[in-house]
């Protein structure tokens, strides 16, 4: 038998009472951290391969230093051509968006650019699994809406109108967000998507 | 019956006549500008959705001037921790790194970076198609090997030597580079992974 000081079995059961409702949002974190530190946990446990893309840059000049790197001196934010995450998941291409708002009944589709919809379409036609996941801070609730649902939205009106929460439900699923990984999104994928419904 | 202008049909024919010989090192174009290409005409043709990263950049410093856009001051190259290309293409997922060499009978492993080796063999643990295409300029030859036959090479002695061009013949394919698509390593794909072989 192990022999466990006392202070460690103190921390360890004072964890396991409260770990079912902690969560990255009363944690503090941020949804994009919660995705990243979910996309670290599915790279280390070999269920996934799937990264955030670097931030498009425009790069205008440079120096080089003696002695010392390149320094970029003047260089600005390009908007996104594609979505934020893409990856491999048991051979599938998975391809993702995703987006936080305070907003509590509704998130306004200017979250989502012409080219980023047109993005998702094109991967849709090459048979890839693509979706956002959206996050009402507010509510404390995340979903994952498959692209299709989201561009049938967004053409409407050419993304003008906000989405309803009742049409992301409707359409949607709720991830149930834990302590670990912090963002389950594959859970859905497994469930819904690859194993039919 | 159309009536072509003269001129017209003397060009049509003046290019037909030179087509089988055009190709992007003719031209002067670089290899990455005619993988770019490539992908270009990929996903205006619908055959396959292929993005180039964007560079990995870490951002120290941003100035945000009155009446205009955030402007970055101050920011280095990060090194790329995973591949340079990746999508999907008819479901399947596409990763790979392109590297263009002038010497003649091997490319130096130092093109590839431990990280890199490491995302490529965490990319075939999940199924996905991953490769790289290697262009020797001075030769004009460009060739497609599969990930798998680098990993390999790499890990004799952690990516000391250089690999020989006969290696690469040898597990790999050459693909013949054309005026339109300029590099057209989806047929390799098509024919010798996807097909069987």
């Amino acid at each position: 038998m192990v022999n466990y000081p006392h202070h460690f079995i103190r921390k360890q059961s004072k964890l396991s009472q409260v770990s079912k409702t902690i969560n990255f949002a009363n944690r503090g974190m941020s949804f994009e951290a919660a995705i990243n530190a979910t996309n670290n946990y599915y790279l280390s446990q070999k269920i996934a391969v799937i990264h955030k893309k670097p931030t498009p840059i425009q790069i205008v000049r440079v120096d080089y230093p003696r002695r010392s790197r390149a320094k970029i001196v003047e260089a600005y934010f390009r908007q996104a051509s594609t979505t934020d995450y893409s990856g491999v998941y048991k051979g599938y291409y998975i391809d993702f968006e995703a987006k936080e708002t305070r907003h509590k009944t509704s998130i306004p589709m200017k979250n989502f650019h012409a080219h980023q919809i047109k993005h998702m379409s094109q991967v849709l036609d090459q048979k890839g699994i693509c979706f956002v996941l959206l996050h009402f801070s507010t509510l404390r609730e995340t979903y994952l809406l498959p692209a299709s649902h989201l561009i049938h939205f967004y053409r409407i009106d050419n993304g003008g109108k906000s989405m309803p929460l009742d049409y992301i439900k409707k359409n949607g699923y709720q991830v149930n967000v834990s302590a670990f990984p912090q963002v389950p999104y594959l859970d859905i994928i497994d469930k819904n998507i690859l194993g039919g419904d």
